[in-house]
């Protein structure tokens, strides 16, 4: 029997990074979480502790607050892209490199109605996320995968939502609703179909991130559900159908159950009016839509 | 030596209720987190185990939930006083009711620019709360504490901030800042001057925390800051000085360090632009800003 | 209408301190969360801005880090009074200087059976706590206030636990219960009943600490309990007895419910075997239990 | 265009079941938390809203508790190649089940130096995991891939680690160490090499995750470790060479970084004994090692 090294990568985890940018008296902040990890001919480092292969996570993490000066104000794929660039363009051994990023949001405080140029309040209602993968090409060139998405997004609607005509067998007890709340806390991420680094380094991703949020939530809100899985595919498919350059959007839907409550002991009928709100267990949704020509996802989404 | 049982309480934490009033097309969430406390009479089920004069947390609960349907869309305050009143009106043992209230809020999903009737995006920004204290009065009446507040409120200002003219000692390294980053999480209670339960329950709270939030957030963006305690000291005062009936403001702010990057060693300069965002330590400032004749707090406050 | 400052304190929170002590081949880790607060004579600061009196919580940072090598493997609470004296000692406009420190606890790593001497599991079912509160007496001298403690110390028992004979209400549907699971999450704090510095800078911390909680676990194990209110006080009566310089304890106890699941849907009985974790809402029982002649708590006790 | 559902999975999450075992006066606790998914043809309810082949997670969760109450104290292993059985028997749609489970460990609390028989305190200093994916074969029959594991366990050794010889760029600044704390915080998985339901139901699990767990962390303490890659390669390596029927380990280590404090401003030498425990960023080092003829890993790895 032999031992060997199998799938390996490593790199530095959350570096907390904020620049600062000053258009004269007025202020703007980018707030990341930023991970980097290395996929490579790290062989050694593992099998005999040599480390003449190894690029320390320290020295990841003062090149990703070098960068942030270096290159300000830019989206969060964008700056993933420019770090792995640089990384696939230094590291010779190295032959995949990830940046994921986290974006907080701020919005400008209001004085008299009026957003302040420097001071800010944080907007935590939805955290944006963006992975990019950098492999090297058979032709010796990087190809990138791109992907956007959003975190900590909790939705909620009170109307428009049945589930019935469900299987049932001996260890049923739900029954159907036909009127119900539906909330879940949306974990979506969504690739770009280029694999063209130069192409994406110019892409809006501003404007295809507001765009995407947009429909994404306008359908939540105005889709007739028979179900979560039904609204997640709608929800996919309309943003797919308004910027097809996003060919592919996976979601992780938890079904945030509200029960209704059972008043009916204090003699009170509970017309759909009040709810607990349940913490544990909870459905959980996931699923992929796809443009049926979508290139291949290489190893931007983490399967399961 | 004797044993004795010292300052007690118990009741249920934590009822997640969600309360949906429908106004023909148009929902509204109510969306609370409520703990009720008792204190009173309560010797026996401490030392012989008599449960005779316990009122089960199961039945506060039910007693919340219940409350929910009846009384549709109140204030947290407001529904904090009504629970407070219900539970002193009928446990002749028990001499102070105390309810917590966190209220959640929500954003109306915006389709087409427009607030949608019946989908929802939480909004965690911030969390509102509420806190009422009741007790029994010497003549057999009541009289009732409220004090109202935030939390998970995470502000920053990128300029018209420094902290200078400190004491130096043997372990001193900081230096001087006269252009910094200050950033908080903001926990603040305000109590509300009257003690009269009747007049408490007519007040409009609603307006009273929109003007106080508005105005700790205008304070901290104008103010200029020589230091943390500072500026918490001016958003007390343009609070109470607002609104009079807010008598004593209490704050709890974090010092949320962002330290200034070193980018020398890379050849490159640092001009307030490149932060790194430190988790702990934190620097931990708490005051109490009153208004000079403000009323005994009574129970409402947490001591330290 | 004047503003007034109220109440207020600062410091640094949350220092992590970890100190290696060596002897020989063997190492010992005392791995501590170190908080520090000053009240006194801080007027100037909130309302001037003048930090002429401001020892920076960055200096109180460095202070931590630099006594824990000059005090080695100290117990918490040692370590907590001889940083309170430091500070009362070189700022004589502090009046009150307050440590809480958090102790986290290692094991030894077991190979082939045998401790290691320089590898370490940590053991996180139980965190120790201890607080300090050192205050000025009036022919100035300096007094401390100690107590001990434990968190996040989850029990259970399956048997000699039940819960009847409470009140009846509109709003009750709780069935009595003769035989039940009675979990909960252990937040305890107890008090030392010298004040005096030198005497308590004696104190056998470990050796008390042991032997309370030993007991406290003890008593929950063997006692039949009535209510949780009932094992909460025979907790707290066992551990002042059997160490009266314990002079009071004061236990925060969440009743974490384990409902029984009703399994006759499927046919099946269920004699008190399977049960559903619930994670909100629950039951909070919080008292304190006290010797009779139990010295003054100062402002040790965090006061609801 | 056209847009089609890709991957697809739904199921409930977080079932916390509690399962009492009574031998006469000695109680047994089986606290699991179980997540279940099911793959398969679920494509009418993304697309159409039909969920005439939905079996509601609801029903999962009863069959859960259900399955607990008859199959008692088993291995977390065993009642997760359980569960899948039942849902693919009976489920003919579904082509793929998955169960996921956390088990939580509890000690027997002691009294006067024995374990008690019915009262118990959580051991929260190692999470036990367990992880069945069983799918349908081509004969009709079906197969099972089987993973053990544990999380949450924290581990440090303050010897016997250096980190020498890295590559050093233009973003170097970090020091070589030739004596450094080195603490990470295990998450491992383990997989089963026999995909045969009847074997795997039949296997000891108990005694294999105790051999497991025991040799990872003696390999931890005793190999002199030139970097964390190399630990973790031999912390594999042990394990499966001790037990080849675990033909693949992956780990997910990271980094805890714990900084030597620098006390040479105050006057004092730092020799390795005073040390910050760092929460962000940290290193994270992810690899497999491998039987070098392990079979195909199926789904039960979470790929990147």
């Amino acid at each position: 029997m032999k031992i060997e090294l199998g799938e390996n990568r490593y790199g530095k985890a959350e570096n907390r990074v904020v620049r600062i940018t000053r258009e004269q008296g007025t202020h703007h902040i980018l707030d990341l979480n930023v991970s980097v990890q290395f996929s490579g001919d790290f062989a050694d480092t593992h099998l005999t502790g040599s480390n003449a292969k190894v690029l320390p996570t320290d020295t990841q993490k003062n090149t990703v607050f070098a960068f942030a000066q270096k290159y300000p104000a830019m989206e969060p794929e964008a700056f993933g892209l420019k770090l792995c660039e640089h990384f696939l363009d230094t590291q010779t051994h190295v032959t995949r490199a990830e940046v994921r990023l986290e974006q907080y949001l701020w919005d400008r405080i209001l004085v008299d109605g009026k957003p302040h140029p420097r001071a800010f309040q944080k907007n935590t209602s939805l955290t944006r996320t963006a992975r990019v993968v950098m492999d090297r090409t058979a032709n010796g060139g990087k190809e990138a995968f791109v992907s956007s998405g959003v975190e900590d997004l909790v939705i909620l609607k009170t109307s428009d939502s049945e589930f019935t005509g469900f299987i049932k067998d001996h260890y049923t007890t739900l029954p159907e609703a036909t009127d119900r709340i539906m909330a879940t806390q949306v974990t979506a991420k969504w690739r770009h179909d280029s694999h063209d680094v130069a192409v994406l380094s110019k892409k809006d991703f501003a404007k295809s991130f507001t765009k995407a949020t947009e429909k994404m939530l306008a359908t939540f809100a105005e889709h007739y559900s028979l179900s979560l899985q039904q609204t997640l595919f709608e929800m996919g498919k309309a943003m797919i159908t308004e910027q097809p350059d996003i060919c592919s959007v996976r979601m992780s839907l938890p079904n945030k159950h509200h029960f209704l409550v059972d008043l009916s002991p204090f003699g009170q009928e509970n017309k759909s009016e009040v709810f607990i709100a349940a913490d544990r267990p909870y459905g959980l949704i996931e699923a992929v839509v796809n443009r049926d020509d979508a290139p291949d996802a290489g190893f931007i989404w983490p399967a399961w």
